[in-house]
């Protein structure tokens, strides 16, 4: 039974791999600043797993927010602190134009003007991206620097930014935009995804499986680990927001690291023979989509705040032997 | 009779300020970019007035690109340039912020979804404004700096120049975003925007009349004159775009000019007495909205690119005397 004290939170995208992390971690926790988990709503185009650990006050939710009546129906009891992660990934939003406009942004505005009919006024903390940046860039990319996205995925979410501010600032929402790094190791399966390799090339011969390199061992990248990211998404929803001013999103901290120092820490964590397990394939369309990617950012304000990314790959690939593999790797 | 050689153009609302004078302009040459005016759709959510020496392709249509069809029914001929200046200012924006995204915003997505749709690839000039930009700012603003705009007038604006954007880069349309300085000087009546008075101190006593100054002498901001503005309209309708890459929006030069500096050029161009009709009448309000805005540009980019701005206050006025008063004015 929630108390009335008890925090009531709504995770947008809480089947894909951030929201999964997210609400374990939220239930490990057994509370959001330091409030206890009251009506925790699941909310995703497919059924989100229950957790096992979920409280009574867990709901999921199969549905699409950009489509008429459906943010309403999210916000109407009112959850206090919104993280909305919802969105088809950037292939996907260059593949289909239309559905990405409709996903990622059509169905952030349709979340952000439920709130303001709803008359209420909760934390959103809204993931946001690297990609709304595009090449060329200084040698490190500060926290002032315009958003010129090469990508529909990154305009999308260049576009919710300003929403969400002019939101925050007219009084109708609380909202934190965090611009997350390229989330490395990710778990699971490759996938087509432009940047799968990033983590593919450390993961699957963590596994003893081959992986393909198809850039240079010199390509540059911005790069956090899946609990740094959920440690931001908290990090987020809790701090004094008024602390922002009127500039409601930050570039997240990172690593800025190249393949070659990927490989470095592999071959430290788990030696020369899984290095070796990682085949050099040079396939220039992905290393001209990964060239124009951001290398190095600033950061400042989001450290000034208390944001704390990985500082070696070691720790990046660290975290992922503990949170994923049991803590078990065979070094030779 | 409009030759299929001659060049077919739409303004969008065209029964504004500069849209009557961009349509006067190309009237007066009779060609853009060397090429004659063919047929010339005039729309406005009110009645354009047709000038007297409309061609024979001119034709005003009273609608609301934010409606359904609107946008679809204003490309049906395929004008091969569009200036879109159609929106409400930014204190309509700021008071009926439903109607500031339906016409701003969504009036803007409308028309680059009708061309997208229609299937053509025009050149779109969109009329952005400095307003995309919000305090605190360097002394010199970069072409680089970030859009964090204060109204949602700016956040609007700051939208379509990413929509347009991305729009240009999957090849649906040819868009040259342009960000206007504050107009200096408006002919007409004093209004009540907050940089109205920038305007009328001058206006008012050039023809006798007394003026109010709300603000003090070492206030700085960024102007052009009505005549720049259209001369930065048919620059961008004009230009190669390909040279701008995929950063589509340039921030246009302009005067960086202290009040101080717009009395002693009227001092110099009407004497004592006509700046003796400025009235010193301190509001904190206004002085609180304007002290927000952009004093100085970088503007490189646009610079490079051939757009010109006026480098004096006393050429500011002089445009205004040959443009509005018949070139008299009186000097004591």
């Amino acid at each position: 039974m929630s108390r009335s004290e008890d925090i009531c939170i709504l995770v947008t995208g809480s089947a894909g791999m951030l929201g999964r992390k997210l609400v374990e971690r939220m239930l490990r926790d057994g509370h959001l600043g330091g409030r206890q988990l009251g009506e925790l709503l699941l909310a995703d185009v497919v059924a989100t797993e229950m957790p096992a650990s979920a409280p009574v006050g867990a709901r999921v939710v199969v549905t699409d927010i950009s489509q008429p009546g459906a943010a309403a129906e999210l916000v109407r009891s009112r959850p206090e602190v919104i993280f909305h992660l919802a969105a088809v990934v950037s292939g996907e939003a260059e593949a289909d134009f239309d559905k990405g406009y409709r996903i990622n942004f059509d169905g952030s505005r349709a979340l952000f003007e439920a709130i303001r009919r709803e008359g209420y006024v909760p934390r959103v903390v809204f993931a946001s991206s690297v990609a709304v940046f595009g090449a060329p860039f200084p040698e490190v990319i500060p926290d002032t620097f315009f958003t010129t996205p090469l990508s529909s995925y990154g305009t999308q979410k260049a576009m919710v930014e300003l929403l969400m501010a002019d939101y925050t600032r007219r009084g109708f929402l609380d909202g934190v935009g965090i611009r997350l790094p390229t989330i490395t190791i990710r778990p699971g399966k490759p996938n087509r995804a432009a940047s799968g390799f990033y983590s593919s090339i450390l993961r699957e011969p963590l596994q003893g499986k081959e992986a393909v390199l198809p850039v240079d061992e010199s390509m540059r990248h911005w790069f956090a680990s899946p609990r740094a990211a959920i440690e931001f998404l908290i990090h987020a929803a809790n701090i004094d927001s008024k602390t922002l001013g009127v500039r409601r999103t930050l570039t997240m901290p990172g690593l800025s690291a190249t393949v070659g120092d990927q490989l470095a820490a592999l071959r430290r964590v788990a030696g020369e023979k899984a290095v070796a397990l990682v085949k050099h394939e040079p396939d220039p369309a992905i290393a001209m989509i990964v060239g124009t990617w951001a290398q190095r950012f600033e950061a400042d304000r989001a450290q000034a705040l208390g944001f704390v990314a990985e500082r070696s790959f070691e720790e990046i690939i660290a975290v992922y032997v503990e949170d994923e593999m049991n803590a078990q790797v065979e070094k030779d």
